[in-house]
């Protein structure tokens, strides 16, 4: 057993930015040589998230459409009264989606369905650099 | 430290159809024999989830009022118009939930709550044949 | 390659008590003397969940007024039809949050942002005794 860390720089638009990061978590799985286990995806960060999707545009749009119906931007938010940032939206919607995921690989091999992408959302209302943590541990 | 993998399959009925897979699972983790460690329980496939409940016919019911009232069936989905399959709603809520969980189990039991079940949810608009994945990593 | 395995025990409000349990977790981290790994934070039960935020009471409140507007306390809900114990919404509000997170770790501390805590909330209308499982699994 073994434990692997890898580290996916990205820079974003913020605002509800829909990244795919499937590419780089397969790679990242691939090099370790590790035949089976499980990778875990993760967001140091308030304002980000992790989930799958099938990444096409429409249902980039409508992911971004989802979480302004539930959580919109221009809502009444104590945290934008307090701190004058402006992004209490987009703490709302990454403490709910959740900072991380946990996938299993076999035979070295993500267990993603056929359209299957992971994806990181970015929340915050301004540009970020983000550090995705990909962690690894298989045998 | 050993990793196990045991796959279930299931028939379902689609359209938020709510599958309680704790007796499977529970079992997977008793064949190891492993002692301590964690479970991760992932679909895969982009019209699913994986959660928690009190599984009994009520919260059953509202589970489903629920992921109907936040990303309705008849909504206006970009997927749809691209794709004409209807399932916009099925993604959307997917990504929210998201594919998988993780439960830690001690002396070969999963630490889980005395009502507390696990659940795969299809959310797909059609009947479908699931493979779910069950990994444990323990000693 | 080794698992550990803590208990934190609340006395909580309900209600959608918030709880920061980061101190606790980093510590349980802490003391297994693990360099590289990931810890699973669960609640045993169905009403309760488990994710991240900036933990400061303006989200704090935030994050009860979104939970109440998703999932309203007054809401028809089957399960108190039949159950007769009001707390239906605790329970479609745990199932959608989640009931863990997996962090990972490197050289002994956890990966989380600056201003990134962990934390409990009971949604059970009730105060109640919770134990939070912390799995830590690392080398």
């Amino acid at each position: 057993m073994d434990v692997v860390t890898k580290k996916i720089k990205l820079s974003t638009k913020g605002d509800t930015d829909i990244i795919n990061i499937t590419a780089e978590t397969a790679s990242a799985v691939l090099n370790t040589g590790l035949k089976n286990g499980s990778v875990t995806i993760f967001v140091p960060g308030s304002t980000g998230g992790i989930t799958t999707v099938e990444y096409e545009p429409g249902l980039v749009d409508d992911l971004k459409a989802f979480f302004e119906k539930i959580a919109p931007k221009s809502g009444a938010y104590q945290h934008n009264i307090k701190w004058q940032d402006g992004n209490g939206y987009s703490h709302v919607r990454a403490s709910f989606l959740g900072p991380g995921i946990t996938v299993p690989f076999i035979d070295n091999k993500m267990q993603l369905g056929r359209w299957q992408q992971i994806i990181f959302i970015d929340f915050d209302n301004r540009p970020r650099d983000r550090e995705i943590i990909i962690q690894i541990i298989g045998e």
